[in-house]
């Protein structure tokens, strides 16, 4: 019944993608890039911002690719519906199970009633997902041999930071060996960490801080009605905290931890339970607390403690004999619990798995240690939750909806004019939908060196909350007050049909 | 925003309720009543049904108390808008913090401007809820004093099973005082255990259900787009697997356990490893699992374990020493998380905390182990969720925004028309609003005697899955399918405003 009412609804076309005939992406100027990437991508290096612009365009009649890779983001498959809308003729073709199916050619025709049915859904589930990279010399002539027989005009690679690095890497290669296959990026992820000029938020932000949000003030109502639980609640996001920042100014929880404050873990801790006894001594005994996954990165003693642990062979209680004194005491005072996930919860390369550690389990313990030590006499009933796979496959919201089926729009006029190893942006989200202004940046232009497993190696870092940002300056000057008062907001769950006000809202990143 | 909108839809109100000057309440036939109630009910265990007939009405000029008792439920504040609405003059007392309001004195008058900014929002924040019991002669002769000083024509009791027992317990203890305080109570509770004749299901367990669905759709939505993971998710509601079994039915996970089929501990981890192993042998890897949380306590070992838990004085680990083998065995193989959680998580009492058992984790663990030993060569990787306070104060459904308008309305002609010590209900909720009938039924004809605390009391038992009713059979039927296919439905946030019949439905348990 939902579902078959979510597909029928047809997302609005920016003016500028309404004509392929009448548009083209003109060159802009020349971006800076880090004179140490020019080797490594000496052709995309050289390349320039381009927006598209009104003027003579072409037919769109092109064999193109598409792949998803990491974690769904909701919109996704409207991106697809979007790349078939815009193509004139030519051929769609998915690959499955993310870049692992460009690599070893799997992949699927894709027909455009087949599409439709995916329209306004969430989830990748059309093509499926993973997290393979195509970064070794055989991947990459695996992909570059799977482009050739399909003799594919352009692949479309919907990903975040890490699978956007993947797609400049792929398109320098394919330039280089002479393949004609044009790689786009478009920026994908839940976290709304990929940002730059031109690409102010990724899509998926919206829906999953609007799911989380439903949530997070449907805990908040819960807190003020039972009157006796204070819930923390860990926000997913991995190390940016873009997701709390956005939720705490949608909902006004009593405190949101930012990781990018980078205070100590006791401070944290102390923040916490200053919050906590002041509201005691006003009679209220609950509360709602947001946590982000990437908070604990952001600890300075905890970042530290978690680099050494990288750094020793072993992964069992040896460790601790390894530690030096400073950490080893830091060790010391985590629960049992958190102890186990940090030595135990290890990736392929052995390094911790942040996202496993339960932040706001240990933000429990800590808390109800610190509350005891100071002879705390007031209730102290604490909720535990971690808000993440909710959000990440849910209908996307009529932002989300609109900005994929723009962006696929925008990436199949980019492969038309030839463009590659860009990321398909547009600037001014927060304006209306007919006014949306279609850019491409280059892949490069995004990157850094970063020394990940002892080498240098070039990656789109992380656009992590500006403490000097207007959301957090509107967060700042609010937070204070949200403490004592109970002025907790519940946005509801999404709604999708009737007042444009209502349903079309872009996020408050945006718009703050 | 939303808030606004929301507000301002103004539920239809059936045709019955339309007019207080046209109907009343009519006498319908004497119900049975557990004959060893009968010295304990005096007055109240002769009492019929009712149900509200055409006919002349009186005006209702009352002066009536309203309390919310237990967790919340969407819905509960269009309880007070109803009566407000039903209400031809008089006052409307709100007791504030759940019973212990009313045994204290702690009230508010309540103005219809206020009630008006509280319609169809979630929570009990208007009032604030609480769990204290109004049984002792001390506190029952306090609230008396108060209905008696406030003058109180009647007292609405907003409650779940134990609330709407102490409901009885009241109205019988005020009419043996020669109090006129008349008590109503009202059905609420998301986890759509009380059950009657004329009441096929509380308030709340829609709302609720819906939320947990659009998560659950979600969180499969993604298991089969990332293609890696196996959710482990437990849902709230106490001791039936209601809210699983609807949940099931809108969302069509892989397997949903059911408690009240009673199976034994080996033999639900047997068919989770029976589900995973066909499942990974077609290629998924990944899936979703529901399973309640009142499970623990119809597995026979668990349920003899927990009891044999309960009658121990120690609350540590010296405990172990004291369990029968059998019993000693079955918590041997328990992982040490949930040990701990049952030795130290304990109610006033010294009661096992079921609520507080991760069963999910439980089963994780008891699911990976077996995995092992059967040498299964294929992923298993698993997430734990659970699903609780998301759900309880969310902003009510339209049937539930419009089921508790009418039952607060009723409440209001019931005290007028001097009913006292019943419990209001529409048996026909899955029809029209128009149609919809308004019945009273008596409390104590609800009630049994149980042994708790080794003490029999009288209480409303709680109403569990019917294994041979329409909506286990629905599951029955389909849930084999379900295990192999991705039969996954995403039903989507609750939608509120637009097409009926997307926006109005009933839970699935009533049209089944």
């Amino acid at each position: 019944m939902f579902l078959e009412k979510r597909r029928s609804w047809i997302p609005p076309v920016p003016n500028m993608l309404q004509d392929p005939l009448s548009v083209s992406f003109q060159k802009g100027k020349k971006r800076e890039v880090d004179p140490r990437l020019q080797s490594l991508f000496p052709i995309t290096s050289e390349e320039c911002s381009y927006s598209l612009e009104k003027g003579s365009g072409k037919k769109s009649d092109l064999k193109i690719g598409v792949l998803f890779s990491g974690g769904p983001a909701p919109g996704g498959h409207n991106v697809i519906v979007g790349m078939e809308q815009a193509l004139t003729g030519g051929e769609l073709i998915g690959f499955l199970g993310g870049p692992a199916g460009l690599v070893e050619g799997r992949f699927r025709r894709l027909q455009k009633e087949e599409i439709l049915l995916f329209r306004n859904t969430g989830g990748f589930d059309l093509l499926g997902s993973g997290r393979t990279k195509i970064e070794t010399e055989e991947q990459l002539a695996a992909a570059t041999r799977v482009c050739q027989e399909l003799k594919l005009d352009g692949l479309v690679i919907v990903g975040g930071d890490d699978s956007n690095t993947n797609a400049a890497v792929l398109a320098e290669y394919l330039l280089a060996k002479g393949c004609k296959t044009r790689v786009i990026g478009l920026p994908k992820t839940i976290d709304g960490d990929l940002q730059a000029e031109h690409v102010p938020i990724s899509f998926g932000f919206d829906t999953a801080c609007k799911t989380y949000s439903e949530l997070i003030g449907n805990i908040a109502k819960d807190a003020v009605s039972s009157l006796k639980y204070t819930h923390f609640i860990k926000l997913m996001g991995r190390s940016a905290s873009h997701i709390a920042l956005e939720c705490a100014l949608s909902t006004h929880p009593n405190l949101t931890l930012i990781g990018e404050e980078e205070k100590g873990l006791s401070q944290v801790v102390d923040e916490i339970v200053s919050v906590i006894e002041r509201r005691s001594k006003k009679g209220k005994e609950y509360g709602a607390i947001l946590i982000p996954e990437g908070l604990i990165e952001f600890i300075p003693e905890m970042k530290r403690l978690i680099s050494a642990l990288n750094q020793i062979a072993e992964k069992d209680e040896r460790v601790i004999l390894k530690l030096e004194k400073e950490d080893k005491e830091v060790f010391e005072t985590l629960p049992q619990e958190i102890q186990k996930q940090l030595l135990l919860d290890r990736d392929p390369h052995g390094n911790v798995l942040l996202s496993q550690v339960d932040t706001q389990v240990l933000l429990i313990d800590l808390v109800a240690k610190r509350l005891k030590e100071r002879g705390f006499m007031g209730k102290f009933s604490p909720q535990a939750h971690f808000l993440g796979y909710e959000g990440r496959a849910a209908y996307p919201s009529n932002f989300d909806a609109t900005y994929c089926l723009a962006l696929g729009m925008a990436a199949v006029f980019a492969i038309r004019d030839g463009l590659t190893g860009v990321l398909c942006g547009i600037p001014n989200l927060k304006e209306k939908v007919d006014l949306w202004q279609i850019w491409a940046v280059p892949l490069v232009s995004l990157m850094a060196l970063e020394k990940r497993k002892g080498k240098e190696k070039p990656v789109i870092a992380k656009t992590v909350v500006d403490l000097k940002g207007k959301a957090f300056a509107r967060f700042s000057r609010d937070r204070k007050r949200w403490e004592e008062e109970d002025a907790y907001l519940s946005p509801g769950p999404i709604q999708f049909f009737g007042d444009k006000d209502l349903c079309d809202a872009p996020p408050l990143l945006l718009t703050s």
